[in-house]
């Protein structure tokens, strides 16, 4: 890595990513990284690194190139969280890191892998069970403070889903995000008037008591412009 | 201003601040300055400047520094709303901007003052009526869209009353950061459960029916903290 000349006058400039899915039990987990390189070897962190103005085109750019990097996955959504500044974050001098969150639909959970040098863990963004790198302590809760905002805004998870769902796989993705259970007479009502939905023609699973339509995302749809309430 | 050695390597870092009051007739007003200095000399911009890592702890210590050398104030609310990154937002090269929001109460604005070289403007923050330098046309308008977000979740407009204002004058304030009318019987029941409001002992002023109670923050009040909703 270059080293800076003039940290007194150029802090150092990261990305940082909290990438959200779900697992196979339709509960969130979040991506770590456990690092290969300096600063924090074998310490675990959020997947992130430094800007390079020379490649990217903005910090979402960066967010999106570091976890291709790491994961070599695309991703369908990115929103910015927060921005964590200050001299004494990173050992390296004066930082600054733009956090970001994305999500991961479950069946491209598979796809995602660890570098030659760097292992990884998805774990439950509550008790992710290792002490975090840098501020990632700091970061996680916000960034999944972030996202239950939007979900309990009325945002539907579509982008946590497989391509293809049911209606109670949708409820208990909004669950797992906000933590609690959603009523299933209310949250049906209000995906009604949603066009975020499109049931796939003649595509159905067996429920409990009679087969479940199966749904996809409506063309278009973006994580975030959905009109749901999810607060009563 | 030191020149960036490798521009390629290290982005410029810099805090804007929307500062936000009321004027007399209890409007939404931001605050503009025509730069006296590169890039874009004369042309009017939101506050900014660069982050000193060597007199800066944070980008938001950056944002209340930049925000007091230029107006000889000090906030007692800053926010952060978002970062604009890019190599085309600022003329001197790839460049970070963390964006705050920053509340002044209505009768401090008087003391608000230019620098030597550099004039203000109090505006409408949706017809801020001339063109803004760097990216600052489309910043204004997420700052205008986190604060109506907060004051639609229940934060009560606090500081951006003076010390001492009355209910009509809250109602008034928060009228104006949503653009619209709130129901006063519905707007004074939900402010009931609020511990955010004290009143002011044996003072009044004349109303238009009957005096009106003074009121002033609570002890403890940090805007945002509040529970009512004004979504209804």
């Amino acid at each position: 890595m270059t080293e800076n000349p003039s940290p007194r006058l150029f802090p150092i400039v990261n990305a940082d990513v909290a990438l959200f899915t779900l697992d196979d039990a339709l509960r969130l987990r979040v991506l770590l990284i456990q690092r290969a390189n300096r600063p924090d070897p074998g310490g675990w962190a959020l997947p992130g690194g430094l800007l390079k103005p020379d490649r990217d085109d903005s910090l979402e750019a960066a967010a999106r190139r570091v976890l291709a990097d790491k994961t070599r996955v695309e991703l369908p959504y990115l929103e910015q969280v927060a921005t964590f500044s200050g001299p004494h974050r990173d050992p390296r001098g004066w930082s600054v890191s733009t956090l970001f969150y994305a999500l991961l639909p479950a069946d491209q959970v598979p796809a995602v892998a660890g570098s030659k040098t760097e292992s990884i863990a998805w774990v439950d963004p509550e008790a992710p069970g290792r002490a975090l790198g840098f501020d990632h302590g700091l970061m996680l809760p916000r960034a999944l403070a972030t996202l239950r905002a939007k979900v309990r805004d009325g945002a539907l998870p579509l982008h946590l889903l497989p391509s293809h769902f049911t209606l109670t796989e949708l409820q208990k993705a909004s669950e797992a995000i906000l933590g609690r259970p959603l009523d299933k007479a209310a949250f049906r009502r209000q995906l009604k008037s949603s066009g975020d939905l499109a049931a796939v023609p003649d595509l159905f699973v067996r429920g409990a008591q009679r087969p479940a339509q199966v749904y996809e995302r409506a063309a278009g749809y973006r994580f975030g412009d959905g009109h749901v309430r999810n607060d009563t």
